[in-house]
């Protein structure tokens, strides 16, 4: 490759008619986006574009006018609809050759699978004269990468199993060669207990002061589900200070924000809850109602997870509670099965049963119906049982859909069970 | 509005900064471009731009040259960051005034929260010459639709809870009044227990004959997680034989595939199981091992899933299948947790302890962890006990990590349920 000057920009394009459909997402320039930022290059837009020829080509003449860097993804497969290659040859200006050491490789594939090789594959062995071939090894397309004067433009197949290895590859080797020497550092803190405007209110003053620092760090305040989140980034000198930097910025949000912050280092709230049980020794149970099942499968998402979780029960209907958890009857007759008394003897009914250290209760209205003028859709009582601790037990007012009580709820419930083993 | 052309083509340009990253995904854009397919309007490409006032100015000037619709979503807060207004009214070349009706509309969304409202937010009151305010109910920034020429230009804000009503109030009339005779009708088919190879091979030859129709039907096959999707597509006139095309040719699709369809109406898989649960009138219950809970979670994502789902067990660990389901302990030293005569004894176990017509166990391994030359990561056994049929039992091998793992065995097992009891 060149030694040309640095790649500080890039634009993605990501190739495909189904991907602007709700039926598939493009996941690919995320990974991209991030990856592409953290060697200093600056992603300032991305495409997706049908199978259209004349826009495709539109869409690349436009990028290359703006951008050092052009990835693109998807269209590479054998079909008449796979354009991505011939609209790159053609706006280049560069003929294409037939490659037959790629055309034996995906004959290869083939055979091993006891298939013979349609001729129509041959197409994916095309190479714009002067393209430099990357390697799919999960997969019959091969990826490109063209020097375009102080360009650099990349196609990768669009299947993230076959894209992500190849990019990785290419953003250690090639690609980090060409980048410049500046890197973008970044930390985050995820935060539960405060809304957005609260956390905002809390931070302003302090990340203020660092924009107009050199280098700047830049701090985005976002609303996720169940969770705040705060994203910093720096761009500094690669082996400079700017990782002690970010770390330190870090660390001053989280002093400012407290308890309420429950990860600085990425681990979503089910891991930090799982290494907390862990670290405690503690098991955990779950008498689950309105979220059916949802916490404890949030808590088993993650590896290594039977270690600490014993199981639980789905008691979704008032004999189950009653038969499996040993609720009283009366008292549902008497608060109703949403109360802080049922929700108080489902999680000491799941720990009789279980013996676990720790011992989860939640029943709730998760909509859209059952709800009443005293307790509304999105009504849910939380409560936890933990050691040398008091019960705790909590009834929430949750908005949103379905779901968003479910999610939230679950949310609630393991944030709870964090700030009592911590 | 002028009765200009009918709007045929259009781009989305989705605006933030916070849209490039991974913690944020654009979804407005998937159903934006679904309900304008639907209206006959066709999206050639949509794209995410950070907060760059040239980049940005940029992509709306190829878009104007390209589309006949342009739809901006985002970018219209009261900060210097939104830049949509400005950038719009700049490459337009019109003045823009401040709309002292929209003013004292912020303000008074501010009064009714007992806030004051910051002189900043007189931003989002700029209209730029000659456009059409568009109210939001939900927010505090209004939209703004302009007639450019042929064109039509339209800004929603970004987050969904406003954009969707906006949109649609806007599809339904401004935009329907704008959109050509021809409409885009659809219909999907989700299929369970085929390769996508397979699929494709069985119904290659009858949309083949359709490709080339007058007009056209176009099929698209995509693997989705744990199913196979057909969706098909048929632009016709409004009010013509489209809607009844498109039904036939997905009725011939589904008889050619039987059993193996298992939704035809766009119902995914936990309302298709719960529509038959409710309509035999049986109640279900499940024990769940590698799953998690996921499986009862799922299947109580759907309204009104309470009439069904009586509850269940997630038993993690042996103890728990032995203590809870009267597993007996000589079964699983003989032949493992996870293995058939296990998987039959948790599913007789729930049935007897919860009475339910239907009863599923699921025990696997779903990894990274637990594998063994003879029962790998991804070995999963599923047992279905339903009235009045043989019991079923089957052991699986899923591909993926942990999650695919996890969702494929839960998607078997209610496919399983589906058959047994349809």
């Amino acid at each position: 490759m060149s030694t040309a000057s640095p790649l500080r920009t890039a634009e993605i394009i990501a190739v495909g008619s189904e991907l602007l459909g709700t039926a598939r997402l493009d996941t690919n320039s995320l990974l991209l986006t991030e990856q592409l930022a953290s060697m200093g290059i600056e992603v300032l837009t991305k495409h997706v574009v049908g199978d259209h020829r004349a826009t495709l080509a539109q869409v690349f003449r436009e990028a290359r006018a703006r951008s050092d860097l052009i990835v693109f993804t998807g269209g590479l497969g054998p079909t008449d609809d796979d354009l991505t290659r011939d609209v790159v040859a053609d706006v280049l200006g560069r003929a294409m050759d037939i490659d037959e050491a790629i055309v034996e490789k995906i004959r290869a594939r083939f055979t091993r699978r006891g298939m013979r090789m349609p001729d129509v594959n041959r197409r994916q062995a095309q190479v714009p004269r002067g393209a430099t071939v990357l390697d799919n090894p999960n997969g019959t397309a091969p990826g490109l990468l063209i020097d375009d004067d102080h360009r650099v433009v990349v196609l990768l197949p669009g299947p993230p199993r076959e894209m992500k290895p190849m990019f990785e590859k290419l953003a250690a080797g090639a690609l980090a060669a060409r980048a410049g020497a500046e890197r973008v550092y970044t930390a985050s803190l995820f935060i539960t207990g405060r809304s957005e405007s609260d956390v905002e209110q809390t931070v302003q003053p302090i990340y203020s002061r660092w924009r107009d620092a050199t280098p700047p760090i830049v701090t985005t305040i976002l609303a996720a589900m169940g969770q705040i989140e705060l994203h910093l980034s720096l761009r500094a000198a690669d082996g400079a200070k700017g990782p002690a930097e970010v770390s330190r910025a870090r660390d001053e949000l989280a002093r400012a924000l407290g308890d309420d912050v429950y990860s600085t280092d990425g681990r979503m709230m089910p891991e930090v809850v799982g290494d907390l049980l862990r670290t405690g020794g503690y098991s955990f149970a779950a008498a689950e109602s309105c979220t059916g099942g949802l916490l404890l499968s949030r808590l088993t998402d993650v590896p290594g997870s039977s270690d600490y979780v014993h199981g639980g029960i789905v008691a979704y209907d008032n004999d189950a509670k009653i038969a499996w958890l040993d609720v009283p009857r009366a008292l549902i007759a008497q608060h109703g099965a949403v109360s802080e008394p049922v929700a108080i003897a489902m999680a000491e009914g799941i720990r009789a049963l279980t013996g676990a250290d720790v011992a989860v209760a939640i029943t709730g209205i998760a909509g859209p119906g059952g709800g009443t003028p005293e307790k509304p859709v999105g009504t849910v009582v939380i409560a936890v049982l933990a050691p040398e601790r008091a019960a705790y037990v909590r009834t929430y007012s949750f908005l949103g859909g379905r779901d968003m009580v479910k999610f939230q709820s679950t949310q609630a419930a393991l944030d709870r069970v964090r700030r009592m083993i911590a």
